[in-house]
């Protein structure tokens, strides 16, 4: 954005679904200081009928003509998986402050190519989708662990619940949609990268489609010694929950708890559960996006990191792998660029 | 009792009611170092249907032939109230320890009747059934309190609620049958005698029956000039539920919230409500009744004194005044004697 | 504002004390489409450095001649409350919407002259800045109840607690500034009048200022029978801590209790209190302002209404003269004029 | 015990130190139906001290020679570990109803001695001393599990935290004197055997002393497929906690949450964790002497089993394999003789 600080941020956004439209909806109705300048689909019809809705905004097929066609700041990336590494690229060609859904890319080797081309660039431009660090809770668990109040952080204790699968879920997608944001939250909470992950199955619940051992257990380690425990259970039936006790050597904290509104009647005490996850972490969302438009406004990129996601990204193969071999399953790294510490 | 201290309290318990069998039980298999020697009730047959059931035990409609039979040390009173004052005056005449469901005696003059017979005895016989105190979360409150942990106690806020009342619960049952215990619990707390009432009315719960204005919300002042105020609602349809919130100069403290088993499930947290007060305080009857046998043994009486049943009754008296007039009723209350300080 | 509906909102902020200022910045940096396009302060200094620090934001000291002054297309009043009416007129002869910090004026007198002049313009410009209808727990209570899921409510129990107060700090402002919060959700949550308040004073707490009675319990009776009991301790010493349970035919509600992230660590579980209002409503005030801008943009003025504000002065008049008398004080409103029903 | 139903159960203690004495206070002052009629301990000295408090009660140093000195007719074990064997067969060799404190004995092969005994015998006559059966909460949680409200248990989440070791706490103990609970638990909850053991050992807490490597992740698989994970961390610092999350195809249920008295003050929420095992288990200590009491009087065994107490050694001792070799560690049982089905 050439224009000064106070200037309104144009974002193009990649991928109309469910996470992009909500985003569109976001940006234009939430958010301080930005604007929705283009939408982007390979559904053309489906970008003009979310363009139509939002004052200003040209609908495209192509991601790199929208960035080319002036009033574009910053760049959302909110298309599957696997149409992220190219527009990423196309962000960095232009050095276009970049917002990309997690995953990074659907693997490790084509998360490193992008941070590559980013270190390449000589700086941050990209800022990937764990919003988990944008949650009251996670940021109270973060600042209780960074200033010491546990001492050193021993094991976490996670679950992640929700309520069914659409068809078409597979095991795969367990680690990779669903326990990535665990692996991001081990690594952001503790400062340490994961060493070896390992699964274990239970006898899958009836409830769980053919073909997915649900839940499972899996185990993350980290490079300072510490022990992660994670239920993924993703057809629990009863609600999204998303909790973490994370255990020091003086104390525990637990995040994700029941709360809001108590109720008594017909002979029970307690409280709704969150559905979904627009229920749960709305206002994550709403305080991620702010914060990135926030620097991309000064001209910067902070939040979480390319080399987040290719981390993230080499911890989810592994514990693919270990989901099938049954084995525990190292993770290895290479050196992190200087860029990102 | 003239044996040692070893041996077993010999227990006359009068009145055959829910209470009383359930006492009788209580002392039979709970209770350690005591026995059902005799069990008194008007209903001659249910008497002996009872002392069937309890090995060594003999049954009387008649107290003070009860009392003179031989191998009773102890009275438990769960009869009737109005049967209260001639069964305390028997057992004070043979000088037997007793325990006395609440109320004392059913007004503040047959009280007080008591209370001149027990001070020409010259020393305490009779326990009031006021089991409240030995509640776990009031004895913490209690002690909290006492440990000057809140501060001086400024407000209390009690809530008393049952899911239905049986028929014949007439508005002054309001007072006399659930308020009594918040009565007693506040003295307690406070270490303070209860000066004035106020009843407020809001309009009634449809689930009241015809003739019961149902909650009502009842003020209490102490003479150390602490308010409390006191829900009754004894039609709440969802369950038994007892609870105090102590206001203190630095802090505050509450009991009796939900607690127990914590299970999600169809989208809701929370637990189970107790539906009724065997569920909710079993185990302060049992501590109740464990303290006076103990007690007894030793030769002693403990708990709340004929003063508590006495000033109890006088504020009670005043409540349903207050009830009827919607006025301010001031409670005056003579001396106390010294043998209850 | 003349402009379609995507424009942009510019909003003269009159007042920039604690609330003004954070207002200001909330609208700078948090709120979508709209933007501080003129702050207005007697102190000219400080309306130049806020000012200052926002782009495109002119400085007054005189609301009117920001108001003509163009780029304003509303105004929010957050100056103190004597200075409300005069800017009010002034909104409404230029037909400009308006956010009124509450109280809307600092009696029943005024607040009944603003509502006529709001009348004779015939449709509603002003919104009250009672934001605790903006509360995410206040509105999952508001639901329940107007879905009937505790039956029609009879009680509701309020706290309002405060660690301390301010140097100058009066008995009046106990409601004025304090319960009048509990009058507005009162009357909203129940879609009642208030009919009378009544004020019982406990012997105070000694870290009351002198001159201060503080806590009091204050009674709210409604227009449908309901009784509301307030406890407000505006030196309660541990928090600031905002609860209401409302108890319904068949169940009960409670709001503002601990929540958030649950510590164990040395001998205790639990969690931090909120210190301030800030603390606990942030969320709401934003909310409550979002609101108020996309309204604005769309041309309507919603929320809570002139009519509310006055109906909550008068109640608070009330409760102040029953704090001095002591005795039960009706409150007595004029017909609800058409416009606000 | 040859007299009729309501005599008064004798009982011999073996083993007088903080367990044994305990329950010497227990039989004496709280359970009802029982005496001690004799106390044994090899430190003499100690028995005449602690038979000198209780009434009819003698002191031995042998127990064989007290069982056989009439007035006994049970026996409670609750010397070391290796002394229970023979107790055991002693109490056998007299048809003696045995509570023996856990484990039953030292190790997989003497426990199964001990069964053979006992099924030699051809009726039970041991109760073992897993006292977590009579916890409130976890019979509330078998009573949902039982009643399919969760629909068939997936995973259980235990947590088992002390606050500090005494010395001489060795690492396989953190298996045989704290694991074998949730293995017992999980047996129990779940109705199944348990079948392989893991162990994960995070970095230690510094707070753990020199050779232990605390805290550990023990995991347990069941016949029926189930997966239970136990934080096992007895340097925790803070508290004693034990908790248990059941999670079933359609919930979850947890037990050992915070409750009873709730405190507000000094900014935080909470309440006060129990410090020991005294604290948070005494109603379950005696509900369980209870019930063995009652069911001696009645003639019967009933309770955890010496099967029970058999598979508990055979899985601990496969645990404490587990931590020295890292690798899974599979459980073998024979068959369970009828007469535990």
């Amino acid at each position: 954005m050439n224009e000064a600080r106070g200037g309104t941020l144009g974002v193009a956004v990649i991928g109309t679904g469910r996470m992009g439209s909500d985003h569109v909806r976001r940006l234009d109705r939430v958010i301080s200081g930005a604007r929705v300048s283009a939408v982007i689909d390979v559904d053309g019809e489906r970008a003009e009928r979310i363009a139509g809705g939002v004052p200003g905004c040209t609908a495209y097929t192509d991601a790199a003509a929208a960035m080319d066609a002036g009033g574009v700041d910053a760049v959302l990336i909110a298309s599957p998986g696997p149409a992220h590494e190219a527009a990423l690229l196309d962000a960095f060609a232009r050095d276009l402050p970049v917002l990309c859904e997690k995953p990074l890319t659907p693997g490790a080797e084509s998360a490193l190519r992008v941070m590559e081309a980013e270190v390449r660039l000589g700086h941050r431009r990209a800022q990937v989708g764990f919003m988990r660090r944008y949650d009251t809770e996670y940021v109270q668990l973060k600042a209780l662990l960074d200033g010491g109040g546990l001492g050193r952080a021993l094991m976490l204790h996670c679950r992640h619940r929700n309520v069914a699968t659409p068809p078409g879920f597979t095991e795969a997608m367990m680690i990779n949609d669903s326990v990535v944001h665990e692996v991001d939250a081990t690594r952001w909470l503790l400062g340490q990268e994961i060493t070896a992950v390992s699964v274990v199955k239970p006898a899958p619940s009836p409830a769980a489609p053919e073909g997915l051992s649900d839940p499972q257990l899996v185990l993350l380690e980290t490079s300072g010694g510490a022990l992660a425990d994670v239920e993924v259970f993703v057809n629990c039936g009863f609600g999204y929950q998303v909790q973490c006790e994370a255990v020091g050597e003086r104390g525990s904290a637990r995040l994700g708890d029941a709360h809001g509104l108590y109720v008594n009647a017909a002979g029970r005490w307690g409280g709704a559960i969150a559905q979904d996850y627009v229920d749960r972490f709305r206002e994550a969302y709403d305080r991620e996006l702010q914060h990135w438009v926030d620097a991309a406004r000064r001209g910067v990129t902070e939040g979480p990191s390319v080399w987040d996601g290719y981390a993230a990204a080499a911890v989810c193969e592994a514990g693919v792998r270990a989901q099938s071999s049954g084995a525990r399953t190292e993770v290895v790294l290479p050196a992190r660029p200087a860029m990102y510490t």
